[in-house]
C-alpha cells in the first residue's frame, strides 16, 4: 500500500474518534511515520522501551510472553487496529511482552515523543487529548472483555468470538497460537473445530 | 468523613492528573455526588447499567463474577482509587460484574450524564478530556499489570505485590477472596502465608 493510501485509511479510521480540519491534519501528518514490519519481526520486545503506538494498515501481529521456555500468545491485533506495548509506551519503561508480525505488516506510527509534542501544541492539544482518551477507553474495554471472557465463557464461545472478528488471517495462523490465546491445548482446539464444523 | 473533607481528598488526588482553577472547580463540584455504600451493598451488578464512576474516599470494594454458582473475586479497589464497571459505564450497557463494598465505603461519584455535560462544557472540556485520558491510561496499565502478573509471576509473587499495596484491609478480608484474586485455592494461600512468615 502506498503512503497516500495508508494515510487515507488511517484518517478514515481516526474520524471515528476525532475529525481534523485540513490545517490540523497537515500538522498531524508531520508527526507520523510509515513502516513495513516483515513477517516474524518485532514491534516490541521485553526489556526494550516501546517507542511507538502503531495503527495496522495491513497485516496482523500477536502479543506473547515466554513462560518456562514456552511462548504464550496472549492477544492478536489486526488491520484497522492500534498496536502497542501500552504500559511501556505510556510510561516509557521496558516492555514485558513480545509483539511480533504474523505476516508482512504495514503500520502508521506515532512516537511517544511526537505524541507529547502534539499534546503540547495548542493547535492540536484538545483533539489529541480527546483522541488519547477514546483510544485508551477503547482498549480498556478490550481488556475488560478479554478478562471477563476467560471468567464467563467457555473456550468454544471464545473461539466463536474470535471467528466473529471475520479476520481471514485466522485461517493462515498456526493453530497453537490460537489455542494459547483461548487458554486451551491444541488438541482441545481441534476438538472444538470439529464440533463446530459438524 | 464530612463532605468538605471528602472534596479536599478528592481534589488533592485529582491534581495528579489535572489542576482546576477556582472557577472551574466550582462548576466541577456541581457535577459530583457523595454517598456511603454500606458493607456488602453493591456499586454495580450484572444486567444493570453502571451509571457512575466513583472515587473511594474511605473503604474498599471487590469485583467478582459468579461462575458455576461460585463467586470468583477478580479485583479489589481501595481508598484513593477509582471504581467502576468501566465498560458498562463507558458504553452505558449492562454490567457483567458485581462490585461490592467490603466495608462501609464513602464515595465521590460522577455520573455518565454529568461527565458528558462537562466534556461538552467549553469551560471544562479540555481538562475533562485530559482527565479522562489519564484515568483511562492509568486503568489500562493496571489491567496490563494484572494480566501479565498471571502470566509471568508465581502466586507467591502476586501475593507479595498485593501486600505491597500496604492496605490494612487485607488483614480483615476473608482469605478466600484473596485466594481467588491470586488464582489459587485458600489452602495454597495458607501455605504461602506460612512460608512468608517464616
Amino acid at each position: 500500500m502506498d503512503t497516500q493510501k495508508a494515510l487515507y485509511v488511517f484518517r478514515e479510521h481516526l474520524e471515528r474518534y476525532i475529525v481534523f480540519n485540513e490545517a490540523e491534519w497537515i500538522v498531524f501528518m508531520q508527526h507520523l511515520t510509515f513502516r513495513t514490519l516483515k513477517k516474524k519481526r518485532y514491534f516490541a520486545e521485553p526489556g526494550i522501551v516501546c517507542k511507538d503506538i502503531g495503527f495496522i494498515v495491513k497485516g496482523a501481529v500477536r502479543y506473547y510472553h515466554i513462560k518456562e521456555g514456552e511462548e504464550i500468545t496472549g492477544y492478536f491485533s489486526f488491520e484497522n487496529e492500534f498496536v502497542s506495548s501500552y504500559k511501556s509506551y505510556l510510561t516509557q519503561s521496558p516492555s514485558l511482552t513480545y509483539i511480533q508480525a504474523l505476516e508482512d505488516t504495514e503500520l502508521v506510527g506515532i512516537s511517544h515523543k511526537d505524541m507529547q509534542l502534539m499534546l503540547n501544541n495548542p493547535m492540536l492539544a484538545y483533539k489529541m487529548e480527546r483522541f488519547g482518551r477514546l483510544v485508551a477507553e477503547h482498549y480498556l474495554i478490550c481488556y475488560e472483555d478479554r478478562v471477563s471472557s476467560f471468567i464467563t465463557k467457555t473456550p468454544e464461545e471464545r473461539y466463536l468470538d474470535l471467528l466473529n472478528t471475520g479476520r481471514d488471517i485466522l485461517q493462515r495462523m498456526p493453530q497453537h497460537y490460537i489455542a494459547h490465546y483461548l487458554g486451551i491445548t491444541p488438541v482441545s482446539l481441534s476438538r472444538i473445530r470439529r464440533r463446530i464444523l459438524v
